[in-house]
């Protein structure tokens, strides 16, 4: 970890937010209030949904962040900033607003998962870290719910520091990956920091520094009686490993009363071995006996094990849930929607494309999640900042591409996704503790339809436009290019 | 970033260390001491090489390791340590011996690239920290060694902070991206703390920001008049972007006298776009103005951009850098190779696999790299710790799986690849600045075949075993199973 007493992460940033801040600073715009929308285009591995996480991150980046003499120091050596902006970063504080959805959210392409209101220096300056950190989390905890839904109803333990992208990749990975539904990890720091459980029993290296496999077990369940887990592949599962087991459980285990133990399978055809594993534990009556199976694994390969009939009680998952392997980039970005000029007024802002999808939706909004009679979820609709949907009267909704598709609804339940977190630069949302991220999470994912849900050519879930922030899109659409250039 | 006055990396390991740790203190292996070798078994994305790098990171952990009282208390929580071992972890130290290669140096699958040696309990608890920092960083300094190669001369730098895993994947990422070959980094503390040069310029924002583009370049320009660079495809790179770039550029550097600029190109046909720029430029007397190209580019597309004939100068690249997005997995491992009792003997291990690839090479080694008289790097041999390879003699060497194959070279230089990292705990190694690291990274990187280089289906180079290690690991294998179980 790099944060020490001699240096802040205020530089974590790209080097042109430095440059255009003090653009900024000694032109007529410094004084502007800009708006400025995190959101994605596409889910990773063309999933259906995505789970927001990294919120609690950037709080306490924001809250914290100041400038150091060091940090300045450094900075005047690059020789191209002026006394004058130096200046203003050693006073630098967050003065903004910020609404974003809760950690554990499930959202979607092209709607506001934060918005930004601040200075536009400010605004500009966090950028970096507000994609970074929801851009990593996001992605992980994704990953995650996709394959403790796989796994159907069987735990997921996250193994991967070892292979995560760095110090953080290993602790904030595992964060993420138990907002998305893990229910614990190897990372013992993730457990001290946030509550994450941490467990983890042997390594092949423990059986190969005692003289016999056995000896490795005896010792090991002699020690730690409650439950362990033993890896029974260093020399041969079946020739080996499994027997060994058996008895090292039988011999320490069973005289002390206990029943509870697991083995591990990290290598070989998981089905075949897990099936016959079952088999000779269960009739040497270790029927208490779970299997635990790893060896990169994701969600296509459990779901294949499962289908296959593998016999696994849980399962540990390492690189391609902690680098989400199948595609690691979640793709958010931090687009001008609107800018406030000093009279209050806020002028909308879009950034067009000649590719559609890049094209982004002007102005101040917030964003309804839109529930129907069943309990599910079945749009969500982007509006201005300042209107109201009033549940108590049908609502026509209408694809923003195709409008022509339109349907009304009816008794549905319209909630918020966007809520404050920082109100005039002061933190006021209330971090809830993350076991009830994870189960708000879960209890959100279940909102949504199977067909959303799928893993293969789910279906698109709606995300739609108000009818006024439609009209406003286009408007500025037919005008082209932002007014005169 | 997590590290703070109230706690220590100490817990940044996999629990499994911690009740390994803790089954060894309490058992007949406490005093043995370890060796572990740190080796990977495939190039990522089926490349013919790797790159070396994170020792540095490694190193200033293993240095500063210490359990806080925090973190004894932490783990007294967990109600499975006892109190001897918590005080034995209250003053833990490393106390061993670590011999590994330099950062920047080109590796192969299955040799050593670390062997730390050391009291069982030390190796364990080591393990998650060294895999994790040599993972990370040496699957990005590969990646970027290979975009490097495909830009053939031109520029790159690392812009993926945003898409990062994480606060440490942007900073080390962008670090081991500048091992690899990148010229710079978006990143502004990678610069700060490891000197890796930061550059950037300006997002649609700043253009965004201004009433017109024109006015945004303007303003730009007057304020960075050194060779700006100015992006050109917010509003439409032909109708918009380069015509303002041109006039600014004309209108503000040229009464400077100052000649040099760039436009940057992010979106769009590259190849067809940057021509028609480069005619256009040309034409408008801005023959000193480069074209630098981003938006999602990896070696395979710098590839095939060059090829099609893109005129670009330069390159930007981001998230499939910075997550190695093709092959986000280094695969490092870290195996026990051998134990040395307290008389001293060293009694080799060996890790026996049903796929033959995951059967480890036993006991404590080295490795040379033979360079033969055209100053190409031939082969790596690996040897017993204590063979000495004698360059003035002709020396046989053959494959380790098919014997048969041999052949003899003569007039060969040898150089041993693993050098002291630690002595008796003790840091001995003088890390070399990191621009020493990345020249000499390019250079080792010339002293290969270009048919090992080579992207699709490289040639596989050579890691031989000398004939003591292969007769030491055959008897091994032929008595089974690591003798008695």
């Amino acid at each position: 970890m790099l944060k020490t007493d001699e240096h802040s992460l205020a530089l974590l940033c790209d080097f042109y937010e430095l440059t255009m801040g003090r653009g900024y600073f000694n032109s007529n715009v410094r004084d502007k209030i800009a708006y400025f929308d995190v959101f994605f285009r596409r889910v990773p591995d063309g999933g259906g949904y995505a789970i927001a996480a990294g919120l609690e991150q950037i709080a306490s980046y924001i809250e914290g962040l100041r400038f150091t003499e060091e940090d300045v120091q450094f900075l005047r050596g690059k020789k191209i900033f002026d006394d004058e902006f130096l200046e203003y970063l050693k006073n630098f504080k967050f003065t903004g607003d910020i609404w974003a959805v809760p950690e554990g959210t499930v959202i979607f392409p092209h709607e506001p998962i934060m918005t930004v209101r601040a200075p536009i220096i400010e605004a500009q300056l966090i950028e970096t870290y507000v994609l970074l950190a929801i851009n990593h989390q996001s992605l992980i905890a994704t990953k995650a719910s996709r394959m403790v839904r796989a796994a159907k109803g069987r735990p997921i333990s996250e193994f991967g520091s070892r292979r995560a992208h760095g110090e953080d990749a290993a602790v904030y990975g595992a964060r993420a990956a138990y907002i998305g539904g893990c229910a614990g990890t190897a990372c013992t720091l993730s457990e001290k920091l946030y509550s994450v459980p941490a467990g983890g029993t042997m390594a092949h290296s423990w059986i190969q520094m005692f003289d016999t496999e056995y000896e490795a077990f005896e010792t090991y369940c002699r020690l730690y009686p409650q439950s362990p887990t033993l890896l029974v592949d260093t020399y041969g599962v079946f020739s080996s490993g499994i027997p060994n087991a058996i008895k090292a459980v039988k011999n320490v285990l069973w005289p002390l009363g206990l029943k509870d133990c697991a083995i591990r399978i990290d290598s070989g055809d998981i089905t075949y071995i897990t099936r016959k594993a079952r088999k000779i534990l269960d009739e040497a009556g270790l029927e208490n006996c779970k299997i635990v199976a790893s060896n990169a694994l994701d969600e296509y390969l459990i779901s294949e094990l499962l289908a296959e009939g593998a016999k696994v009680d849980a399962f540990g998952v390492g690189e391609r849930l902690i680098t989400a392997k199948s595609d690691s980039v979640f793709g958010g970005v931090y687009k001008l929607a609107a800018v406030e000029g000093p009279d209050g007024i806020i002028t909308p802002k879009i950034k067009i494309s000649e590719n559609i999808e890049k094209i982004t939706n002007p102005h101040f909004k917030k964003v309804y999640r839109l529930y129907g009679e069943s309990g599910k979820a079945e749009a969500d609709l982007i509006c201005l900042h300042d209107e109201v949907v009033d549940p108590s009267k049908p609502l026509e909704i209408f694809d923003p591409e195709y409008t022509w598709k339109r349907r009304t609804i009816e008794n549905f339940i319209a909630r918020e996704l966007l809520v404050p977190v920082f109100v005039k630069g002061k933190l006021v949302y209330e971090f809830p503790p993350l076991d009830l991220v994870r189960s708000r999470c879960a209890a959100e994912v279940g909102t949504m339809w199977e067909e959303v849900l799928r893993f293969e050519n789910p279906h698109e879930y709606y995300v739609d436009l108000s009818q006024k922030l439609w009209d406003i899109k286009q408007e500025m659409l037919n005008a082209k290019n932002d007014g005169k250039k």
